[in-house]
C-alpha cells in the first residue's frame, strides 16, 4: 500500500505515546501533530480516542486550513489551532498540546513564568509566556482557530518569534509547545513542565527570588543553541 | 449458574480495580458501586477486602433501601450513601467514594474548588460544591444514609443538578462522584483529582487569580456536552 | 533445622519489604521490628543494609533490654527505641520507624497533626502528638533509650494511651508508630503520611480550616473501632 | 584488549544509570563521573546522550586540566567543574550534578538548606550552602572552570570543609555533590533532594520552625561517622 503520509502518521503517533509516560497527560488530555510541511498536511491524534487504542493509521491528515484530507476518524477538537501555527510558522514540524499539572496551573494563574535559573535558561531567555485570555468575541467565534491568533499576537506583542521560544501558556487554559519535530515538541512540553514545577518551589521557598541575571541567562542560551554552542554531540 | 446481577458486579469489580491504578486510594479507602436501575439493586466493593483479594462475585448486591440481596460478605460501610443516591436520582450508574489526597484536603478545608481553567470547565460549569458537615444530629443517627441527603441538600441549595455536576465533596470527609456508568463515576474521580490539584496550585502561584469567564466556560463545556459538541468520536 | 524466633525474624523480614514497596523510606532510613512478648525478643532490621539484601535469617534477635540474643549483624541504630516500648507497652506486637517525607516536615516543623477530617479520625480521634526535642542530658546520654522514654513521656503528658493513639512524630527527628502486628504497625505509617500530607494540604488551601468536630470525630471513629464497629468483614 | 580506564569507566556508567532510576533527572539534565586520583583522570558521561544508550565504553576520560585523554565523543558540557573540583580536592572519587526539582529550587532561591532535623543531621552537621551566582566577568570567562572555583570559595568563606559537607548549591543553577565512590556522591545527591524537600515543606508548616539543637546535630552526625559511630555493619 503506498501512503504518502504514512511517515507524519508514524512520527505523530510515536510522540503521541510519549505523553502518558512523560507524565503530561491524564486520559485523553493532550494531542501532538506532526507536519509535513513540503505537502502542506499534518498527522494529528484522533478527538477523545485512549491513549492504548491508538495506531499509526488512525492519525488524522489535516491540511493547514483544518479542512482533513484522509482519515475516517474525527481530528482532536484543537486542530484548527495546529492549523493555525503550521500555516503561519513554516519553520516549525510539530505542536503538542496537553494540561499538564504545573504548567496548567501556571496559565490558570495568568502569569508567565519569571526565568529564575539555567534550567530554564538552558531552553530560552525570556520569560515563558502566559496569552491573555480571548475576548468573548474571539471565544464565541472560531474558537480552536482564535486560540491559534491568540497565541501569535502574544509573541508578536512581546516582540519574540515563534523560534525563541518554543512554549508558551494559553491563560486559563493551558500549555503549547512546539518544535523542528513532533518529537523536540514533547521535550518542550516535559521541560516546561519541569521548570513550571521549579519556579513555582522557588517562590515557595524565597517570595523575593531574584530573576536570573542576565549574564547567566546569556550563556546559559548560548551553551545549547548557536554558532557556539557545546552541548550534546 | 444463573447470576441476573453478574453484570453489574462485573462491572463494579472492573471500576473497583481502577482505583489504585490511577493512584486514587490507599489500602482499601475506596468504593465503587453499579446500579442496575430497572431491577433496582447496586454491587458495591464489601468493606475492607484489599483489592488484590476482590474479585466479581465478592461484590455484594444491595437494594435502594441499602438491604442485601446477595451476598455473604458485609458491603462497604458507605453504602447506605450509595443506596440514598440511587434511590433518589434515577439516572446515574455508578457512585465512587475515595479520599484522594488533593480532593480530600479542600474537603477538610470546607471549600468549594473554583472554576479556575478549562480541565475544569471541560466537565462542569460550575465550582465543584463542598457541603457542609452534617448536623450533631444528623451524625448521631443513621449517619451514612444521612450523608446521601447532605449531599442532596447541597446541591438542591446551589440550584444544581446531579447530572450538571457529578461531583462532589463532602466537607471534613472526601469526594464522591457519579456517572451513566461506573467508568464514567471513577473516570469524574480521577478528573477531580486533579482538578482539585491545579487549584490549590493556582491559587498558591497567585492569590489574587480570576475565575474562568463566563464565556470560555460556556465554550469548554459545550465542547464536550451537548447537541453540538464536537469532543470525541 | 529449629528456629523458635522464625516466626517473628519472617514477619519482621516481610513488614520490613513494605516500607520500599508503600514509598516510605529512602535508601536504608527506616526500621520495622516483630515481637514474641511471651519470650521477651523481638526481631529487628539490621542497621544499614539495604532492602534487597534482607533476609529473614538477618533479622536480629534483641531482648527488651536492648541485648542482643542471636544473629551476626549489628541490629538497627534506633534497636534501644524499640525495646523501651516493648518493655513497657505490652500490648504491641510491631513497631516502624521511618523518615517519611511529609510526617518527617511536620516532625521538624515541631507540630502536632490537628485532626482536619475522617481520613485521620478512621484512625484515631486525637492530633497526631508531637514529642518535643529532648533535652540535651538527654541527648548526650543514652539517645535511642531516652528517644522511647520521651515517647511515652509526651503521650502522659497528653493523657492519651499507646492504644488509643498507635503513631506519633518526635520532633526535629521523625515518626514511630505500632500496633498489635508489625503489619499493622506499617499500615499505620502509610496511613501516617497521608494524613500528614492532607493536613499540610488543608492548611495551605485554608489558613482557617477548622478541626474535625467532636461528633464527627466519634462517629468515624466507632465506625472502624469498639464494639459497634461496622467496617471490614 | 586492555584498558586500564575500564573501572572508571564501569563506576562512572553504573553511577550514571542510577540517576533516572531516583528520579533525579529529566532527559539528559544530570552526569556523573568517576576518578582514579593516582592515574589522575575521571571517567565522565558523554554529553546530551540519553541515558539509555549509554554504555561503560562511552564515557569519556578527561585529565584533571580537563583535557580528554581518550574517547570519541564529547564530554559533558560541565566536565571542566569536576576537572578542577578532582584537582584541588584529593580525597574524592566520584562527582554528580543534577537539576532535581527540588534542590535545584532551593538553588533558584538563593537560599542555604537550614539544618531542620536529623535526616539532613545524618549527613551533614551545617546548612547546605549555596554560592552566590557567579560575577559577569567568572560568566563570561571559562564558565565551567569558574564554577569550580565558585563552588570551593563557598566554602571557604564558610569555613567548611569538602569533606565536611559533601553536596552544594549552586546560586540560580543546581545542586553540585561528591564522595568518595561515584556510588556516595549519587546516595548524596538523592539524600539532598529529599532534605531539600523536607526543609520547604518544614517552613510551609510552621513559617518559625527552629533550626535542629547543637546537641542533636553533633549527636546525629556522630551516630553514622567518625570513631564512635554505630550505624551500618
Amino acid at each position: 500500500m503506498n501512503n504518502k503520509y504514512q511517515h507524519i502518521q508514524e512520527a505523530a503517533y510515536q510522540a503521541n505515546m510519549q505523553l502518558p509516560k512523560l507524565g503530561l497527560v491524564l486520559f485523553t488530555f493532550g494531542n501532538v501533530s506532526a507536519s509535513d510541511n513540503a505537502l502542506g498536511v499534518f498527522a494529528i491524534k484522533p478527538s477523545g480516542v485512549p491513549y492504548d487504542e491508538l495506531s499509526p493509521a488512525k492519525m488524522v491528515i489535516v491540511d493547514f486550513e483544518g479542512k482533513t484530507v484522509e482519515g475516517s476518524l474525527r481530528p482532536s477538537s484543537d486542530t484548527l489551532t495546529h492549523a493555525v501555527l503550521y500555516k503561519h510558522w513554516p519553520h516549525i514540524g510539530g505542536i503538542v498540546h496537553t494540561h499538564s499539572t504545573y504548567a496548567t496551573a501556571w496559565a490558570q494563574s495568568q502569569r508567565s513564568i519569571p526565568n529564575y535559573g539555567t534550567t530554564h535558561a538552558d531552553h530560552t531567555t525570556v520569560d515563558i509566556p502566559c496569552a491573555p485570555p480571548m475576548s468573548d468575541a474571539m471565544i464565541a467565534g472560531d474558537y480552536e482557530y482564535e486560540t491559534g491568533f491568540q497565541i501569535m499576537n502574544c509573541l508578536a506583542e512581546k516582540g519574540l518569534s515563534y523560534q525563541e521560544v518554543e512554549m508558551i501558556l494559553v491563560g486559563n487554559h493551558a500549555p503549547f509547545t512546539w518544535g523542528k519535530t513532533p518529537d523536540k515538541a514533547v521535550y518542550n512540553s516535559a521541560v516546561l513542565e519541569t521548570v513550571a514545577q521549579m519556579a513555582y518551589l522557588t517562590e515557595q521557598i524565597n517570595k523575593e527570588a531574584p530573576r536570573l541575571k542576565d549574564a547567566l541567562i546569556k550563556k546559559h542560551f548560548e551553551r545549547k543553541h548557536g554558532p557556539n554552542s557545546y552541548y550534546g554531540q
